[in-house]
């Protein structure tokens, strides 16, 4: 029995998978905050360049992966896809568990997946520097990684608390020969406001992102290289880069014989479940039965209690509408370890597909993700990051599930990071400083206050 | 050209090679300091189990990895073996490089090759718990994550300034399971004679040492479970595990067609060097051209200004003589920041070797290897441990040597780790705080006067 199942390097997927071609309903245009009009691809050309605009937009089933691409890709890729024995063996349930390990990339997760293809279309574009925020750091990280590929500038707007209290990943973009800087910073406009308000502010991810934005949009005016912005998550064409995992995840999976009952992942801004999830939800409008779970956690249950509806993808107002599952861009989740899940959105390809019954949302408590964490290190050897830990939380309960339905089942989840640089998490459980709070409904109403009078999706 | 070989595994060796069995002039025995003279298994017994003794003695050239390690090496072996084709293309120099990947193992480096192994033969002779020390944390964590495979308690004895300015891999044994305390501890007699003399001793790996021994062989007198003491480098046992890096690394070659005309590794206590290398030395003893390279820091040059001659293998003399290049047990290196190179000696079996003209010894300076960490990671993406960046310093030295001799070379290094739990080095070195000193021959001079007396090797 192979616990490890490798796929050549010419067996890598040459194109990614667009779902857009495959959906029952359509994904509802972003809107224009400003007319409530559906978005053009000239209003989002200040911020990122037009041949990833296009992709955004895309409806074409297949988009070739550019050999540029598929080079920068091979340093990791194809990831390799293990059979849990080890957890098997421990839980006694009748499931073969399989893992897609996208630890294996240099920054440690799935991120660089999209931040290869990125850099790779700004740089064809004629940019030569990319602006970003990140919050914990996984992001920022990959990007910078990816511009050290290619050439490119990176410069980081890292929320501050983070870049004080979480040295290592800001350590790992110097190292790639990135700019990182602590956010609210005085490089912008709206950082200086920021400080000027709170000279220590903390920062947000909503900071962060203004700062990113304006830094972009504002760079040739300073005189600066030609500089865009690039996001990690829920946008499409974030989404799209991902599928690499599930396609590959495909081949691999035919090589055992096996198909997945159940397919799993956890859900932030929703790049990775979807990379790995949305070939096989293709598969499920297609006719074949198969359970896609998408996992959050219930300190920030975007799916399982936020509405679908129009808001803002950043805290600060600054994007266009998204049609999504949300809590307000307002809402401020309890702080968790898993800072990838602390998302009040939901990508909008996900959301819909949720509304549609193809997924399934489902939030796990933190305490229960932590002790999934602690039995998967113990008996799979590797230390996952406190997001992925979501997904294995739901990996148990769906195999005890399966032994009490007296049911064999194939459960195939997407691992999509290590720990290893999160282990202040860890220790924070070991210790007993981390409890499961049970979010008040009056905190999401509030936060849904916000929204009264935006556009509704038409359903 | 693909830059990642596999194997499959099926592939994975079921044999250890020993070194013992091929050199021209066998290892020196290791003598009781007390006598002076050879030492018998049973001297060792209260420490190491008895099958892990004769292994350490064994003349058979090779031996049969029992079916239960080979189930745990599965986890992560075989390990990938990646052409550098980016730093190729970067250095433009006409060698070709290979790199095998250690950092792919849960710990992150080549540690658990030995981990498993070792704690297997303790359990099978009934042994119950392992008492060891660290110094950064990477032996520690590999026999955390090594005793939480077979059910055994492990007590991990910890440098304290480690333990508190390096709390990742202290996280790591404890989500393992492990116990990890400050050394010196109030646990046993060493530890507390040692606080007697100092409340904030800072600590050191000899007294870590001392402290782990003891734990060890006192731990039936004080009621603990059955004890026995393990070790991360040094003795024959623990090269011999490694070798299996070597020995799928010659089957991957083989794949590409390819034999290395340089072997190259980075030597501490000398164990990821001969597990990579003894292979092709066994092919060098039989008239192979290959050049092969033990690559230590300049700052604790115990291969190239050491003497071959018998010492203690820990600082506060408890071990038996060990004939090997030295510093002196007294010998304290400048603190740089690859851990796990600051050791006064090197392994026997590779001091012999090195005395038989087998192994090429070369040291290079601090602010060196970091620059190749850099380089590295900025080409090939992965981040390496301070250790193994001093292994690709002779890696990029040798590609040049290769233009300027206009000769093609073939080079094989080990990658030993990754470095991701390493990045405060990183830092210091872009803060431009590190340095390179050169080691005053008054230092060794001085650490060496301790040897008078001692036994001297028969040349």
């Amino acid at each position: 029995m192979a616990v490890k199942i490798f796929l050549n390097e010419d067996e890598l997927p040459r194109q990614w998978y667009n779902i857009a071609a495959d959906m029952p309903n359509p994904m509802q245009p972003p809107l224009h905050p400003g007319t409530g009009q559906p978005l053009g691809p000239d209003d989002l050309a200040p911020v990122f360049p037009m041949n990833l605009i296009e992709q955004e937009v895309s409806q074409e089933r297949w988009i070739d992966i550019p050999e540029p691409v598929l080079d920068k890709l091979l340093i990791w890729r194809p990831s390799p896809l293990y059979r849990a024995v080890k957890l098997e063996q421990h839980l006694k349930c009748p499931v073969k568990i399989y893992y897609k390990n996208e630890g294996v990339s240099p920054a440690g997760s799935h991120k660089p997946n999209t931040a290869i293809p990125q850099v790779y279309y700004n740089k064809v574009f004629g940019i030569k520097r990319i602006a970003t925020e990140t919050g914990a750091g996984q992001w920022g990280s990959a990007l910078s990684f990816a511009c050290s590929q290619f050439g490119l500038e990176a410069k980081v707007y890292m929320v501050r608390i983070s870049y004080e209290q979480k040295p290592y990943r800001r350590l790992m973009m110097n190292t790639w020969g990135a700019t990182c800087v602590p956010s609210p910073s005085t490089e912008t406009e709206a950082g200086r406001k920021m400080l000027a308000i709170d000279p220590n502010s903390p920062g947000s991810l909503g900071i962060a992102i203004s700062e990113a934005v304006e830094d972009a949009v504002t760079s040739e005016a300073h005189g600066r290289p030609l500089t865009r912005y690039s996001l990690g998550s829920v946008l499409n064409h974030v989404l799209l880069h991902q599928t690499i995992i599930g396609l590959e995840a495909e081949k691999q999976l035919a090589k055992t014989g096996d198909y997945p009952d159940i397919v799993i992942g956890c859900a932030g801004g929703g790049s990775n479940f979807a990379g790995c999830a949305f070939p096989f939800v293709r598969d499920k409008i297609a006719g074949k039965q198969v359970q896609i779970i998408a996992v959050e956690p219930t300190s920030c249950p975007t799916m399982t209690r936020g509405p679908f509806t129009y808001d803002f993808g950043d805290t600060v107002q600054m994007t266009p509408l998204l049609p999504m599952h949300t809590l307000g861009h307002g809402f401020v989740p309890a702080p968790i370890h898993a800072g990838g899940l602390r998302y009040h959105g939901m990508a909008p390809l996900v959301s819909q597909l949720v509304m549609d019954g193809l997924i399934e949302p489902r939030a796990v408590a933190q305490l229960e993700t932590f002790a999934a964490g602690v039995t998967w290190a113990r008996t799979e050897g590797f230390i996952s990051a406190p997001e992925t830990n979501h997904a294995l939380a739901a990996v148990i309960q769906e195999a005890k599930k399966a032994k009490e339905e007296g049911k064999e089942k194939v459960i195939l989840v997407n691992w999509s990071g290590h720990g290893l640089v999160d282990l202040a998490a860890y220790d924070a459980y070991f210790q007993g400083k981390l409890a499961d709070h049970e979010l008040p409904q009056e905190d999401i109403d509030q936060a849904l206050k916000a929204l009264e009078g935006f556009p509704k999706p038409k359903m």
